[in-house]
């Protein structure tokens, strides 16, 4: 795993540009297999999803949200344009599904944006990310994958960990129906992240500060590499071990509870 | 990052032995600041964790749940003779809390165990991780780290990723609290889980089948070595934007529901 260091990256901004004379700086060329991870502020930036807050007008309904959540009504109404579900918040935090995926406060960033300023998620992650392997690929001549890459907490647990917005270039979750575990019986836990865990292992290097490493470079990732740029894909609430349980939990009330 | 393949880790083995006998063959010789993380059930296996689901006899309220939740009655029993809480659950698997952290079935694993045994969490994954970590540095003359790591769905999402059970050696949550982004602002998301994001990364080499490779070594992650065992932070139900969100949410009605 190799951090790219880049200059800061600016709206309009040629992100292969920028990586390719990174790479050649650091002394890096890619080869066949090589994946890299991009942080969704820096490609969201160069696709000019910058916003700023002071020509937003918040509405009724973010200026409301806004306050029970404690988030800027400016950010709460961008949230909401953003957003195609909000389930609620806590403070600091509206929880939503945004681009099919559950994004606290719609993904929006206001870390690594200019002051007065925030960065949206990429328009399409998936469409960024074949663009920028297709444009990489062409540079060096070599099969690559690209992933744009956010972090994200997980329940109960402090600590941000990495979730893969888009992919391109490789197989996001590795299908491991049929195969058997050390004694020879059928696997249980059937689906590898690997495309999330990439990220998580890249947000090692990156840091979420003032670093300037917005690329990590992957190499000898064990994954099946194609020449597409496959969805992400999701779950139902009714089968998610989180919300299955505790929405049905809320609606029948309790035999379990606590012990 | 080096797979560590082992022989079959059996009941009463002594991980550090196989552990010094597994990196001696791969010809890996541990330098300062090294990074073990150890696949929970190998480690919970060798600590004599291995029940027989024949001599498990369950009670009333198992085999209530284990039919409510599609899940084998003694198996079951386990669970909730193993977790601290049991929130609900959907068709195989149920959630709870066990040794501090969100665990589905109490974190009791049926893969990688023998033919009608499962495997129950270490005892002390902590514990564990410490004492495996003064095995390995007394006889490498280094400082490291250990984790021992499980693998966890995320909401709404399909596939593994990892998660840290227990850790030794280094500060398994980065406090990035008073750093600032790019352009000098202060970051909103202050928390790294460098011990889960560890384990994610080791996650791609290790695979869940029959692969053999228990344990990777993790050479240059920038992490705070220390001569302790921290506990792993979590944090409060109110707190957690999912299960603070759902909580209330369905608790007060909404104003926002979908858009």
């Amino acid at each position: 795993m190799f951090g790219i260091t880049t200059p800061i990256i600016k709206a309009g901004d040629d992100i292969v540009q920028i990586l390719e004379a990174s790479l050649q700086a650091a002394g890096l060329v890619p080869v066949d297999g090589d994946i890299f991870v991009l942080a969704e502020s820096a490609v969201g930036t160069a696709e000019n999803r910058i916003v700023k807050l002071a020509s937003v007008k918040p509405g009724e309904k973010a200026r409301f949200l806004g306050e029970k959540y404690g988030i800027d009504p400016r950010e709460m109404e961008l949230v909401l344009q953003e957003c195609d579900e909000l389930f609620g918040g806590v403070p600091g935090a509206a929880l939503t599904i945004t681009k099919g995926i559950l994004s606290p406060n719609a993904g929006i960033d206001a870390s690594n944006a200019p002051e007065g300023h925030v960065v949206l998620l990429p328009k399409d992650p998936r469409k960024s990310s074949e663009s920028i392997r297709k444009g990489l690929e062409q540079h060096y001549s070599c099969r690559l994958g690209v992933i744009i890459g956010d972090s994200r907490t997980q329940p109960l647990r402090l600590g941000c960990t990495g979730i893969a917005l888009g992919v391109s270039g490789f197989v996001p979750v590795e299908d491991a129906r049929g195969t058997v575990d050390i004694y020879g019986k059928p696997l249980r836990l059937t689906y590898k992240a690997a495309a999330d865990n990439l990220v998580s292992a890249a947000e090692l290097l990156m840091g979420e500060a003032g670093e300037r490493v917005p690329c990590v470079l992957i190499r000898g990732a064990p994954v099946e590499m194609v020449d597409e740029s496959p969805e992400m894909p999701t779950i139902s609430m009714e089968g998610c071990m989180y919300f299955g349980n505790i929405i049905k939990g809320r609606k029948e009330g309790t035999y379990e509870g606590s012990r």
